[in-house]
């Protein structure tokens, strides 16, 4: 079949919407139709060609909803009409990640992926003179359809608005699931959140629904305060508006009772910047402090720290999709949304059509946009 | 009262016995008579030089055991005869950090025990000119008689022989503990040791009581691997005598079944060496590793790594006495060496009376000791 996608033709050039071929679902696959799908910075990492492992020409998108046009051979979880959300982290329950119970991070289709390949190492994409194009983290939706593993969908309620319950398909879950299944936030914690991005929002929003005490955004741009108050935030801070450095300003803030060494139990990094990610750290309470890197830092770029930090009790993790186990996971975030126990909606700042999602990348670097949704 | 004790008069210069002015105990304080003392790398560290933060002249020595002489006013938990270990981090029970149950780090003395003072902000030791004499880690075990805060002394069984539980002080605590508090390691593990000096073994003989599958030990000094192996290890590697990278050859050497990732569950650095560090981080398996830093490194060293390593599962963290709660704990491990639980004596390969206190900094440099023990 013929289908509309926005495709990737080289690192750095703007995305070209075209028609493309796209085969049928294979063993194991599934083809479905895309309804909505967001624009996340990861794509952007990948089109700017920051990312080193970046291939062209390929389609973007890993934040997409819709629902089941054809099923493969051998698929018994999905049928035609399902509505459904890709998942960039699948979840097999055979490999040895799935059955540890210890990570999300199911390793099932994990080399081919990475190539930009299903699991049978070719493309079901390709252009009309036959050249293949590269699927993106599995999902490829900024294509109207696409093919992806049977492992790789979650299956949702048929009620879900597509246009604001594919944002679930990453920064939703990989916000809240930071907070709930990588930290493990109590009720009464206090949290400090660096970047008030889509994602920054979605941990403020996480850590509201844990019960945390104080929730203290941290920012560059005041801009953001507004909205983050919104989802939860108690404080703001502004690095570039305080004496002295951002640490020392939030070990300060938590100082309370008899307990004058502050510092917030847990830290969360939605910024990227490794230099954000250290702050994060050292701002966390000495004896417990747990800090979560989610942001993708720049090709290369390391974190750093001296060991004391550690040894005196920090803990220093990272989180991928908030460590959700995507076709377990995203039905019950889907069941939040549809229940009200988290927003959505205001995240969801613009809406376009595929013919318009270069705008969407404007916005985003020009800061106006938390999320810019693509309609087909 | 006058006592014997080794005195570092000045950074980098051997430690000198001499005869020293001890002040009574004051309120909360208790005086003890030594009775044996290990001398560690950490007491070498500050003897050295090296630690930014050496105050002189003080008293070493911070892993003993001895008796109660005296209590000073208000103590109600000891009384003169009662043997002791002294803790270098003291549980008071009543401090936020003590309070949180998530950490062993004690902050009642905090501040004065880091200037080398007892709480009261003055020392109880001076030279027999009056010159004052830096208390070291609360607990100046290099002295016949010293003076140290009822909370900062665990009270233990008195069968148990001095020359042996006093490593309980600090080595085998700070090894055992943290394998079963700070990693909490689980039966049928897979865990990598970094440096198989007096630690190192402690932290092997931790996973062998932990129930630990596979006890990879790392050592440049192919004579480590037999006593190593006496405490569990199952697998020794010299990261000079492979083709590659110790990360690599670690990853290899797990791979089991269909895990064909491979990285041990858990890691142990007790090296203090921040490269060494990283590499006990990146060979712990994608998804769930947990890297434990016990070692100290040299002052103004980072540890560094990609947060890649993080964000797909890593989780690093520090120790200090094994996440152990001193008062707590440390009679429980005296227990355990009396009940055959845990081994000591096979780790002290060396004894000697105070006079010949340098010739223990001499066998740790030749790295012929493990643990040599002053008997007073």
């Amino acid at each position: 079949m013929r289908t509309r996608a926005a495709v990737a033709l080289a690192a750095g050039k703007p995305l070209e919407i075209m028609e493309v071929n796209l085969d049928g679902p294979k063993k194991g696959e599934v083809l479905i139709e895309v309804k909505a799908t967001g624009v996340c910075h990861t794509d952007e990492f990948t089109r700017s060609g920051d990312d080193p492992e970046g291939l062209f020409p390929c389609i973007l998108g890993h934040e997409g909803a819709g629902v089941v046009i054809e099923v493969g051979e051998g698929v018994t979880t999905l049928k035609p009409g399902d509505h459904v959300i890709p998942l960039y982290t699948p979840e097999c329950r055979q490999c040895p990640s799935c059955r540890s119970g210890k990570t999300n991070l199911c390793t099932a289709i994990r080399n081919t992926q990475g190539q930009g390949l299903m699991p049978d190492g070719t493309t079901r994409f390709s252009m009309l003179d036959g050249t293949p194009i590269y699927h993106y983290m599995g999902c490829s939706t900024f294509a109207n359809h696409t093919v992806l593993p049977e492992i790789a969908l979650a299956k949702v309620r048929e009620d879900a608005p597509f246009d604001k319950i594919c944002y679930i398909g990453c920064g939703v879950t990989t916000g809240i699931g930071a907070v709930i299944n990588t930290a493990g936030v109590e009720i009464g914690a206090t949290a400090a959140v660096f970047g008030l991005g889509g994602i920054g929002l979605n941990v403020i929003q996480g850590l509201r629904m844990a019960g945390a005490d104080m929730i203290i955004g941290v920012d560059l741009n005041d801009d953001k305060e507004e909205m983050a108050r919104k989802f939860g935030m108690t404080h703001f801070v502004n690095p570039s508006k305080i004496d002295g450095s951002v640490v020392q300003h939030i070990v300060n803030l938590t100082k309370k009772g008899d307990d004058q060494i502050g510092g917030v139990d847990y830290s969360f990094d939605a910024t990227g910047n490794v230099k954000v990610m250290r702050d994060a750290l050292e701002c966390s309470h000495r004896g417990w402090g747990v800090s979560v890197i989610i942001g993708v830092a720049p090709a290369g770029a390391e974190i750093s720290t001296r060991p004391f930090q550690l040894v005196t009790g920090r803990v220093w993790k990272g989180t991928a999709f908030g460590g959700a186990k995507g076709r377990t996971d995203v039905p019950k975030f889907v069941d939040w949304y549809m229940n009200g126990k988290i927003e959505i909606d205001p995240m969801i700042t613009h809406t376009m059509p595929l013919e318009e999602i270069n705008h969407a990348f404007d916005l985003m670097h020009e800061g106006k946009s938390i999320r810019s949704v693509i309609l087909y």
